[in-house]
């Protein structure tokens, strides 16, 4: 019964990351939650970089411009 | 003033039926709530069957096993 | 496998109103594109009338000032 | 923190105009509830004109008609 | 950068659950996507079980004849 | 025909200050793309701070530790 949307930038996100998301989501409700799988359904949306804008820039732009969202090294 | 969003795989979905879920819907709002259909605002977001997933499965590898969604005949 | 989901404003939706929506439009998915109804999930959502702005208005205003969303009459 | 999400008809909206939109609506959060902009993510989702429904009728639809959308000239 | 939304019924979901989800969600974007945790956002909407229906059903007609949404026993 | 979906947390959000975003949106939309307000619905959804994560943290435990989301001063 849960339904979980993932939004996303269009970045490459390969089918068998898709899937991997998918199992991973499905897997988290079954453990914390108890939930029945064929129940859960979970919905993948990809995002444009032209229509996704966070801390108030484009992040389209933001990747011109040589910034990535990826998790910062140490 | 209801807002709909009816989300489903984009698997052959043609215009017209696109426009019975339009008129199905904003005639069942009106009917059961009494809406002004002007207000009554109805949108379809497909999804590719990759980017679906339920019972913990991709939807396009379940295609793929000749696995449908359809109504199960008797 | 749609997922269908109803917006609407807080204003008296008894249980018998939502049910009639859940069976409506799980029933118009089965007519339309022949999807399996236990696959089908139906989530209606209230808002409260300040929270929702139509018309460059909050509906809680327009309620005041006596503006109703119902179906006009002839 | 605030996630907006701004859906409209896939009509010829620029590039410009959506970096138009993300910074507005930004700008608008924290004028009027003081928030972090990095906290803030704007989505921008374009539907096909066959996909919106309203006043009972398909978008597409209205736009052979000749009915647009556009703010009503005095 | 990613969004995700996790909708399910208001049934006793604890504090400590919500915050496996928030965190269980959190990390599989990053272990996936390797993306920056400060960017991903999670939110849990909890829907009453009289607004949510699956199987052509209320969720709420269901638990009341004894029907659970929880994984089935072998 | 756009429809604006504003999620934040549930914290003393005030009547005059939803009236506010809900005119502030429909007047950016009105400017940008020079749609009729009629058809411009906006939907502001409270979130209890409990159901909403960003860095891997449930906002109610960063509250309790006095991190707040609000626009860092200089």
């Amino acid at each position: 019964m849960p339904y979980i949307k993932i939004e996303l930038t269009r970045e490459d996100v390969t089918r068998e990351k898709k899937q991997q998301l998918i199992k991973g989501v499905t897997n988290l409700i079954m453990e914390v939650l108890n939930k029945d799988p064929l129940l859960t359904h979970v919905v993948i949306q990809e995002i444009d970089t032209d229509n996704w804008g966070y801390n108030n820039e484009q992040v389209s732009v933001m990747r011109e411009q040589g910034i990535s969202s990826d998790i910062k090294k140490a």
